[in-house]
């Protein structure tokens, strides 16, 4: 039977992004394709480069949501321990797989150039499916319910174009957003009573802080194109009737 | 007894992030800081604003680790739950506290200004210590191990500051990294090999890809200057071996 609501869990490997040094940038653009693909994001955790931390993690995330995305680990080097440890939580071996090894020959041109380091890209835990890299040969791997994907954003985004078709998904969440030069506090009272009469939208105040001074930004989240267009216009008279006279709709 | 190693968690409270819109700034600020005091950031929760998935994680992740700072949810908005969810994660009441109201009275001026919605920033976990906000005048939290400070970075990094000082850490970990014009998979035999050798020194390696070129930034990070020193020369002289040049190392 069809669901009204899909989740999933991104999984970002990397001691890179917890000691500060990298900005991850894949949650909002992995974000964004699940709402359109009507799957809600419904957990991100950033987890260091260790075995049993990520066994962990990968079987915890896998049981409570529909769809795990990991990002980070899958290359070539000493630290890059995603694939075994995925094996690790499916309780399976890595193999050396025939398709795997032909991507990266084509990638390579020569057997010459395929190093240890390099073969290593081609272990595949058994009963996986291999998803396409057009950036750089090393396949993506997805498992169960669970799709292993690259670090780097552009790699990343073309494994998650590959396997985008094959998600199974609610009504797209739809987003508007109202913004305005007022103090989120001014708008607190008004908003609270709305949001008790639209049980079905999300509403979320944002506050921001620029040049000294306050701005909000009230967003409106839902999956009922006629509900959602009513309450944002009522959140525009809303702040208007609070001494906004120009808030951008969007 | 002194420990050697310290660690936190960090989690955002924040449908906003999840949804993809806002784009979490947080993060990479919060791990720097905590390096130069010692502190290692050792996992990253995103979660939605949902009280009992606070509850639980906060409790989980307080017994983990020494620290716990918490981002988001602490205004005067319906979506502003945190303060309760910490509460109860804690088994404790809010109260309205005057010292609170001072610092709320402080920044709005006058009592007439203090309407329901913005009196909710008062209401603060029994047993918590205040922590100062010279931006927008609602406080931060401290209650046990757990730091509650609010979302937007300017107020949330007023916040970190003002108790930074009273954070108890090791040693800072200090970091080098040395850049190159090479595939990741050319270093890493060699990169594997140092890496067996420095036990105490964690060699990662990341690859970037820019304009149809792959690169390389293997960063080294470690707590012995000397040691550092040492490994951060013999990757330098790795790349050079290999093909490069210029090698930037930082």
């Amino acid at each position: 039977m069809a669901k009204d609501i899909y989740t999933a869990a991104l999984i970002i490997i990397g001691d890179e992004i917890l000691s500060g040094r990298t900005h991850d940038k894949n949650t909002p653009w992995i974000a964004e394709q699940l709402n359109e693909a009507g799957v809600r994001l419904a957990e991100v955790r950033v987890i260091p480069d260790d075995k049993q931390n990520i066994i962990d993690t990968v079987n915890e995330m896998r049981g409570c949501h529909d769809y795990v995305f990991t990002t980070g680990g899958i290359g070539p080097t000493h630290d890059d321990i995603t694939s075994e440890s995925i094996a690790a939580a499916f309780g399976v071996e890595l193999e050396l797989r025939d398709d795997a090894y032909a991507e990266l020959l084509a990638y390579y041109k020569d057997e010459s150039e395929i190093t240890e380091s390099r073969k290593k890209m081609a272990y595949i835990p058994q009963g996986a499916n291999l998803i396409d890299n057009p950036v750089s040969g090393a396949p993506g791997i997805h498992i169960g319910n669970v799709y292993v994907f690259a670090g780097v954003p552009r790699i990343m985004q073309a494994m998650f174009d590959a396997i985008k078709h094959s998600l199974t998904g609610g009504k797209p969440v739809e987003t508007r957003s109202v913004s305005a030069n007022l103090a989120e506090s001014l708008v607190a009272d008004g908003l609270a009573e709305m949001q008790g009469r639209y049980e079905m939208i999300a509403i979320g105040s944002y506050p921001k802080y620029q040049n000294g001074k306050f701005g909000t930004t009230l967003v409106l989240r839902g999956t009922d194109d006629e509900a959602l267009a009513k309450a944002t216009q009522e959140v525009t008279d809303l702040v208007k009737s609070l001494g906004e006279d120009n808030p951008i709709v969007a």
